[in-house]
């Protein structure tokens, strides 16, 4: 692709999340659906509901929250707190309350940061009824003591779980996951960026050739990807590799936290590319915690999915606070993620195992006319070592990634020259995994 | 255990250690039967007695050594290297003598130090007969010329070996074996610390409810484990984990020598213990050298039994001298030690593998009060990333020992969310070994 | 071997060389027969001769190449480029060529060295018809404008590729397979020092009692050993270690460059010598360039063969260039590798694995008179760690390397206790590779 096109998808990616910036989601509600209609402007999304009440393993989907307005009258007639200034004042799925309350009364339902006093933190209450205001630390300290009016016009009421789909049919029916989360409020990086660029991606991959069927989720966090692997059981069977996508808008150096297998396919993909491409890239063992991967990665499904963000889960200071706004998120930094997503597609997509059809000692290249082809103009040269190395380890044990990391050669050129090796016959593609 | 109670263990093994400090021990003889029968005021040892002659795989167990008396007189008439100032000043082993020699028929039969002019070495001569002093470089500088009269009032005669064992039934015959040299006469650190911290893990143990049996011996070294494994021999294939204890009284970092096996359960334990307590500990490879760890993990045994000490063998300058006496070990270095190895056995102990119930996705904690736990007292407490960890690793292919391992949180944590998990019905335990 | 005769052998090695220097060489003609004529006065090589046409794989043995003359005569008269004074000037394998050619039309067929402005470089144009000269840089730079003589008297008709061979009968029919090429003009470390050095590790292992056979190829580079292959398929099989030996006389610290296999016995032999003889030496993975390792590690041979060099492939500023000459390699550096050769053949042909028919504890080494033998006159000495590393690990699982290996200690130590051992029936041979 070339730079120019990378640029307007990153401009495009950035208007996206400008748009969806305002929107209050929650983990269901309308929030949710109205995302998804803008998201629906730019691919064919199926929009799925499952009712409250639904089991999904040892969840339940919960009541679906919807909120008007919200805010604080103090002592002095000041309205703070304001839900239609910013959507994070209101303690995400809080209960409806209308009532005057002390100060004292009203304390333990305002959350502040105070290590941050001017921001305004993001926090929930999903599973245990509450009502709440989070509000800037120094706003805090300065109320003064008397009566408040607090004020929450929401609903808490059977409804549905919202989420998004999107299946792109390949060659075959081992499928690719791109999972993202789109339940949190006005927050960019986390996760407005992930849903941009999961949504480009699915634009981009829609118009290519593909060896891989590709699934794209949009699912608000936890409950949502414990209700699809719920109900989608026999689906995951096909699930070959996969991204929980969040976090590639700020400017931080890319992390890969790995599948729970640690070494999968995925894995090495991600690793080559970040290597070849990315200084000070931070390679993260997995853990149980963070985002959907908790879920996938789960002993019972134990599925190959890993997450490639930028600044990673908890790990930049405006996490989950009112910082992590439009000032934060870039299209060059969205341009760059996008960039490497497609980068790491291309090698699962190229990765294949061939056995040299001439495995005692070399085969005479220069006959072929392959060594002329070095020195040829960039972009279609091949490189003599890419060349020896893929002839070499042809051997049916390893696939053409496992003969980029021991060569230390790109991925691209070791598929460009295993290409050329093809159409003079010297290699044949052999099917299934390697043996080694 | 209370920092209290450890306190006094400290003081009581620094105790015993005094008390067993003047009594002159050899692989034979009376300073073993004393000794044992010191230690028999605390825990209930089983004497045995094995006769000379006795073959034991490719040794005999030799004749009986006991010493009233040794001293030699110099020209002047001076009365030096007398054994009833200190024991060490006699070659261990030493046959009978009684006669007067000149300086230079006497200096062959003399030891010392001169690297440390002041101490006494440690000489022993076991299966070649000899007699001889050892005593202080300096004295050696300032004998004179002249007769001196040599005196060593000991007997070598067909008599037996003589060792203790303690055998502690747990719920399983599956046995922890402790073992602990005998033989060395008045050196505090190596061996009466190891001896001293032997009595009272088994004072310790026979009050506990234990999953293992336990099995102690204190034996002289090399011939007494190689003769308890001669006529033991079948018992040794109950003995899944176990120990060589000494030097465990000085004050130096400490040191774990791995079994043979070199990432046995019992290796895996201990340096997990020793990562989560010990900054600056040493690991070393097996090496078939140093004490009864060379018999124990012989081929034709290869037991998994190590050496967790402080100081090690032959690493600290006081070894095998006069200066290895009640200065260098102190209570609060023997409290530490003791404790740590009852942290090890805590962990074997508690070593079990679990299948997840809820393998699909997390179990929803919060409707079972398992995050309402996180922040009570400390003690109780179970930390939420340990319940995450067990969760997501218990597939039957992870004790919790390699769940502490892979996520690095300490194995008590590990080992309590475990309990948690188990008594809400999360896990169920497997028996046998995981598979991987 | 003594120092004394290492030293006549650094000498006779450089003699050799110095005898080979002038001749110019190439893929085939009398170049090469001369210097197996000069090789075959010290080792009874079989010459063979393998007509042009011949195929063999995917090549085919080229016509055969002859050389009497060459120059350039300059528009001032002056005769340059003398093949006469220094065979390098001439494009090894050019065709005949004589015309009156301007200034312009003669530079695409001069090759300089731009980075060296003195040197000549070495150049070769094997496979694709073409004739040139190679002058240093400083002289291409003053050459005038006007008529050029060009002068080639060469020959390219179907002949030959000649190679020489030496077999030395082992014990056994297992081989050791050392390969030289023979086909660089007056190069002295690319690759006179390996052919003298193969020529005289031959001379020294016929007087050798060897368990192995030994087979020495003289051959052309890449074609040659393809040819060998090509027409002994059937023998490879018998090819249990190898090596390519090449630039073994310059004074750069050792290379080895690993098997195709990467730890293939010999390559933890020659890593084991490198360890405890050669601070500083490197250790490359291999890759499918450099000698003739390339077509006797790919993939349908995969041989161990490895290639213990100094200087290694392309490494040193001399590579293929007039500056490779007789002061480039010494013959303490050529006795040193000669040394280091002779090493590893030491392991390989004493790397056993043995029982300890005294499996449980240790065996009394006191009444056998192996503890007495510590301290004996150096040479003869054995290590008492070295006994017991013996005993302990021989549990059939480890060879004498391997016992090396983990025990820090010298494979010659290790193969003195084990002599020492089975001499007094603790040990008996076990055949076959060790099950680990």
């Amino acid at each position: 692709m070339s730079d120019r096109k990378l640029d307007v998808i990153g401009e495009r990616m950035y208007e996206l999340i400008s748009d969806l910036y305002p929107i209050c989601r929650s983990i269901t509600g309308n929030g949710v659906r109205n995302t998804l209609e803008r998201v629906r402007q730019q691919i064919p999304l199926t929009v799925h509901e499952v009712p409250s009440g639904t089991p999904v393993f040892d969840w339940t989907v919960p009541r679906e929250w919807n909120i008007e307005d919200a805010y604080v009258i103090t002592p002095t007639g000041e309205k703070i707190a304001e839900f239609k200034k910013h959507n994070l004042h209101v303690l995400n799925y809080s209960v409806p309350v209308h009532k005057k309350v002390s100060l004292e009364e009203l304390k333990p339902h305002i959350f502040t940061l105070p290590e941050h006093p001017d921001w305004i933190p993001y926090r929930t209450s999903y599973y245990k009824e509450n009502w709440g205001f989070c509000i800037s630390h120094n706003q805090l300290q300065s109320l003064p003591e008397g009566e408040y009016e607090v004020f929450i016009d929401a609903s808490l009421e059977p409804g549905h779980l919202t989420y998004g789909e999107l299946f792109i049919q390949g060659e075959t029916s081992e499928e690719v996951l791109f999972s993202c989360h789109v339940c949190h409020p006005s927050l960019c990086n986390d996760n407005l960026s992930g849903i941009a660029l999961t949504t480009h991606l699915a634009d981009y991959l829609t118009r290519q050739q593909l060896r891989y069927s590709y699934r794209f989720l949009f699912i608000p966090g936890t409950i949502g990807s414990i209700t699809w692997l719920a109900l989608n059981e026999e689906k995951t069977r096909n699930i070959e590799h996969g991204f929980v996508v969040t976090c590639v808008g700020d400017g931080g150096p890319f992390s890969y936290k790995k599948s729970r297998r640690g070494s999968a396919e995925i894995d090495r993909a991600v690793l080559h590319i970040l290597r070849h491409s990315h200084e000070g890239f931070r390679e993260i063992d997995f853990y149980p915690y963070g985002y959907d991967e908790r879920q996938y990665c789960s002993p019972g499904f134990n599925l190959a999915v890993g997450s490639l963000s930028r600044s990673s889960h908890g790990q930049f200071p405006e996490y989950h606070t009112s910082a992590d706004n439009l000032d934060l998120v870039k299209p060059q930094y969205l341009k760059t993620s996008f960039e490497t997503f497609v980068d790491v597609i291309d090698v699962i997509e190229n990765n294949r195992t061939y056995i040299n059809l001439n495995p005692k000692c070399e085969p005479q290249l220069g006959k072929r006319g392959l060594y002329s082809n070095v020195g040829a103009p960039s972009g279609s040269k091949i490189k003599e070592m890419a060349l020896l190395w893929v002839l070499n380890l042809s051997d049916g044990q390893h696939d053409l990634l496992s003969i980029a990391e021991r060569s230390g050669e790109p991925f691209d050129d070791i598929r460009k020259a295993a290409q050329a090796l093809l159409s003079c016959g010297l290699l044949k593609e052999v099917s299934g995994s390697p043996i080694a």
